[in-house]
């Protein structure tokens, strides 16, 4: 579960959810695989937007790039019609299109009828570069795991060092995949927003923890440090029916938690966020106009302050749940727990 | 109104509303003033989007920039809260400043809560510049013009050489205002689209009616011609219930009806899309969710082929109806319907 | 190469290249690898932008979302960084996970040091979707046709029913891989822009050659008609030394071509343009600012005049080049010289 | 002259330029002209990007909409063509038409062949809204105040409430205008990059000043707090001599700096970020290409670095510069220098 200590600078008064994970938003599930073999550290993170058939009942979103020195794929069509019809899939860059090709055969195996009468599917496979402590080269994830993350994922998941977060960097310590989420009342409806990052960015110096810089302090006792070589991915999900154009002004605040942490967003720092809705399922083809809810834009500011409280503890809780990783080559990433009491 | 000749190349098989004019659109209004007086031949045009307060009860909008070489006002916060809560004024380029304070201070004599307990108001001012055929240094606009163009805003207006569209050129030929629509049934419920244009651009070698290029026939017969150096504003109305994204996605199809005229997007042609749909009020400020309509994506080509067959036909609307004008210097700009029989 | 027929609606003076063909721009090469076996009528098409080593010496680049129903995959990284630095591979759509993947190990095998010390690769695959005549399910391409296709890449190659082009229709009739160029004199120095098009998009009824709709005409020698559910790719190439907002600036011109062959950017038409430059060639990593050259905005017009025409007759010659092919199931898409004389 | 206090959090080790302003950038001059009368206080503040005639030899620019509820003008323009041609002018919001409206003129006066033979100009106008100070609906700014606060431009220029930032509110206490710069040397050329800002956002359990949050202390000191409704402009220079695509991706850095301070991109704050590099004029009209220098992209997180630190000083500035304003109707906003020893 996410994390439970007392939230620091954290301006936003929502309570958290139960389980403090995007899962808290119902009907959102996470599946993990995770390699770890000689050189290998690295695996795959699918996340489920909603329950049943997503690709006939698809759900609302939009995504946003902060930084595109990336190689996340799927995202025009987002952009373009605002919904989302796979599980968004995390992985390591070099992986990109063999995960790609595995959404693909995996909705192909569901639906019949896609690439014969119902057109084409679009895969989300958003990604961090893992290779400093994971032997990317070796290309070693495989269709069989993209398959068992999506087919594993469930409400409860693991975080830090799991998944596609095996292999990842954060502040020049360990990262990985980090959640957390916030239980938003409007109008005497109790809703939820929820984050999960793929953590791998970010220097050492810059790292602080609920508004305190700790990083300078921690700093001397770190050996392997880097300029700013990684990326961040953030997922942000909600059952308040928000439309696309507002799920991206969502997407756009993701940078206020990141920045929160210390991340400046460097110059090969891929950032992407990716928000969803959950509250209304799309229709693969309809023929008429159907009812549905709207957000009022004056109630946005909730949000805006839940998105940056949780993606900023989201990145967080991706560092406090990782243990130390000796990777390839002897390359290491050290614990933030290890280093900082 | 709108043309009432055969469709010649129109793909669109739905048929025009009463008018063929964006008014057709229950609530639309439109209103001109026209200046000509000496050197001067220019204008304003208003259209109003929706009856009674627009700026508490928001229409929903979005635009597109096809090509930005043009000083437009107002976008960003279209762009960003998908509403539109002014009248949308027309003007020449240079007149850009005065129309926007003009259109600021006819809110602010409308709502006296706004800078103070309500926050600001954002104008929306589109142009194109008439400083060929008039004496654009003249600054001739005054606040009084754009108040009058507002008031007389009317389901009835002229095409052709009124309003904003007074100075302006098309094609080496008379341009100014035109507009058309067409009736979607759509579920059985039938709603309208509607398209207005402002023509500036083209040249006559290119010029394209109904699918046929009669620009070549006529160019021997026209004098002045001059490489593109102009402007197209299209402005699009539904009452379907569109959200901002769909509405964007209209926009992005105004340069369909451009192309078949003859257009080819030129350097120094400002071409802006505006699109709003009347079907849904958006409160300036809302506690709770509300309940809407959503329109189907898989519907969406039915409009789009709407929005080129009415912007296509807006742009000749605007050339038929536009006689001779005489401007400054004794520029000339011919009307169409007296060069092509 | 190219066609060699007069230009009938062409409004741009410029004297086509050579070859008539994008590789006209010096350096650039393209390869096809075709795959023609029971119900699989696919491919693959590579573009080299450039000779020598790309990824350390990369092309400046841009591109351009006309229509965001598609799934090509490495645009967010030529938008950031303004450059391409793999060969672009045109693919089947729900190909595009293998073809990302197969040119991710293409680059490892050349570059050892990726993924190592020099970070990662960013692939560039752009798709349209066969699924009508090619049995798209069965995923027939490899990563060897993908290999085959880059190292096949030279100054001549086939246009029409090849390489990735093998199972597109255009206007419900056979289309591919089309492409055109021009020489364009300016300052004195004659340079080159050229445009390679794969095209699977539009209804036969809108079907408009060099200003003539004869799709009316051919309408009803045509069997299989569908409404619009294709997309269109269009790859622009010059040695011009524009910076990547001028490309970008191509890029949005593209739609010039196609609608005035009479598209008009249907829903689920995936609508993608991309544009490079061969006259500078960008470090992978450099420490001094360098000498460059600067073209004058001023003169832009003449380019996109040349995209327009070069993009228009690159559709024409998809077609024009295209023999009739019986594909999966029976289905057909006729040659355009079979049912125009 | 801007902050010379010791850097707290900054992680930037460039030095600070002479100034610590950023007309430390060669060339780069601001003027200010204040209003302050009854309930007035308000006005305007001219940053002249270069010397000389800007209008024939244009500077480099980029321009970046963080949150577009805001009226700025004159950005379609900079995207486009990525270039400024006049002053760039800071008003309050309800002034920006009679501004936009001045800076034509102004640029008429000087260049007789505007509206004639050299086409149109662009103003380029930025805005927050000062209304809980002053009495903006008296729109008090006229004609002359914007010609003399472009007249008045020079490299010393005050810091805190002058100007445009007369009637701003940062964090609840007062604000105005900041600015700041930084000395980068690269391949052994030292250059200048230099921030001014307008800051008017913010709320002041949020302030934080160097890392340290100190606005929870202020908190109970503060009577006057409201709810996240500025705005906040960063307008970015350096003679480094970036293309538009590279000064865009500095914009996009802004936020770091505001983050840094407590914002969080509320929904009411227009976050608008400008850039410009005075190194390559471009000329309006060109015949042929020209020389020019390329900086290399992977020197670009150097600058990243310059614009957070120098976005994070400039706001803290327009706040340690400012003494407390009451305004109109009694309305105060405390100098943070009176509540913070």
């Amino acid at each position: 579960m996410g994390l439970d200590r007392p939230m620091g600078r954290d301006i936003c008064d929502d309570t958290r959810g139960a389980r403090n994970l995007i899962t808290d938003v119902p009907g959102v599930t996470v599946g993990h695989v995770t390699l770890d073999e000689g050189d290998v550290h690295t695996g795959v993170t699918a996340i489920c937007p909603a329950p049943g058939d997503i690709f006939h009942e698809k759900v609302v979103a939009a995504c946003h790039v902060m930084n595109g020195f990336g190689k996340s794929a799927g995202l025009l069509q987002v952009a373009e019609l605002g919904s989302i019809e796979t599980p968004i899939v995390l992985a390591s860059t070099l992986s990109v299109g063999i995960t790609h090709d595995a959404v693909t055969r995996y909705m192909l195996e569901k639906h019949p009828r896609i690439g014969r009468e119902e057109g084409t599917v679009n895969p989300v496979v958003l990604e961090c570069n893992d290779g400093y402590l994971s032997d990317a080269r070796a290309l070693a994830v495989q269709k069989e795991h993209v398959f068992a993350a999506m087919e594993n994922a469930a409400p409860d998941f693991s975080e830090g060092a799991a998944g596609a977060g095996r292999g990842m960097r954060c502040f020049d310590l360990k990262g990985g995949i980090g959640s957390a989420s916030r239980r938003i009342e409007i109008g005497g409806r109790v809703s939820t927003l929820g984050a999960l990052v793929m953590t791998n960015f970010g220097e050492i110096g810059n790292f602080t923890m609920f508004g305190e810089n700790i990083g300078r302090q921690i700093a001397p006792m770190i050996e392997e440090k880097r300029p700013e070589q990684g990326s961040v991915i953030v997922v942000i999900a909600t059952d308040l029916p928000l439309c696309a154009r507002q799920l991206g002004r969502l997407c756009r605040r993701a940078e206020v938690g990141i920045i929160r942490t210390g991340g400046y967003i460097g110059n090969d720092s891929g950032e992407v966020a990716l928000a969803f809705s959950t509250a209304r399922r799309m229709p693969h083809s309809a023929d008429a106009i159907f009812a549905g809810e709207i957000f009022p834009e004056s109630q946005m500011n909730r949000l805006f302050r839940a998105v940056g409280s949780c993606v900023e503890e989201s990145i967080l809780s991706s560092m406090l749940h990782a243990e130390t990783l000796v990777g390839r080559d002897g390359h290491t990433a050290r614990g933030l727990r290890e280093v900082w009491g």
